[in-house]
């Protein structure tokens, strides 16, 4: 593989010098979710690297063939063992110098019998007061917990668009 | 390259039968602008496949190392020459079946110097009476338009969250 401008492109790529194929590489979408039951909020505690330990929001990237609503689920259901009904759109949150693009849907816990999957340690419920702030993963899920909270506040969520800045 | 389920994954991925590097596919954004000028809004005629000589708002693959507000405006820079101010984020459309999420800003053109770009044969304002709805490009710009006209028909413009189903 080689960095080049293909003809017509304005931006180098990489190609194959064997085939010619060439291999875009685009920002990649992380979809999830604020879980919410009575006022708090659902949060993981990642048994993987990067940030293995610390708290998140559900979340992971989007597959070919889902829609973003549909990852959001299933990254709900993966890491938490929730089964939410979703809500509207919350935040989404350029990332660029990771090549990424984070997007939160507001969510309703529809049961009690969350469970860590996988990739989690541990799953609970926390109220404002209690999120564990200096222990969360990614800045974008400490952001949108925080756009959250201030929304619930004012008593109107709104759509939250952004971008994080290089820390 | 073979396709296998890599350990830890529950997703059959692109694997190199050589060095074993993982090619993970995820779906990618094309993001764009509603430009509007006195409630005209500017769309352009495609020079390029696929959908040659239909008409489009202006939109384009996300890049790495920009913000998906930084894409949209520079996609509407370049396929029609236009200066917009970004507004309020308006749709986000899944299209699970191609591997996109279209997503679109609303915008107002700064200035009437525009100009096609290398992908577009003209560029020109419509009126909502005289849209081309017949020589649209893609079905997500037809109904990002669709919803446009109808928020500002009730005078107020809210965030959009669609998915788009197979034809």
């Amino acid at each position: 593989m080689v960095k080049r401008v293909p003809p017509g492109d304005t931006l180098a790529r990489w190609v194959c010098d064997q085939c010619g194929e060439i291999h875009y590489q685009n920002p990649r979408m992380v979809v999830g979710t604020v879980p919410e039951h009575e006022g708090r909020i659902l949060l993981c505690r990642r048994a993987i690297e990067p940030r293995y330990g610390y708290w998140t929001l559900p979340a992971g990237f989007l597959e070919n063939d889902e829609t973003v609503a549909q990852g959001a689920y299933r990254e709900t259901l993966e890491e938490a063992g929730a089964q939410v009904e979703l809500g509207e759109p919350f935040s989404m949150i350029s990332v660029p110098y990771v090549h990424q693009v984070h997007f939160f849907y507001r969510a309703r816990l529809l049961a009690l019998d969350f469970k860590p999957g996988e990739e989690t340690i541990e799953v609970a419920l926390f109220e404002e007061a209690r999120i564990p702030w200096k222990d969360i993963a990614f800045r974008t899920v400490g952001r949108t917990l925080k756009l959250w909270f201030a929304d619930r506040a004012r008593q109107t969520f709104a759509f939250h668009a952004e971008d994080l800045p290089p820390a």
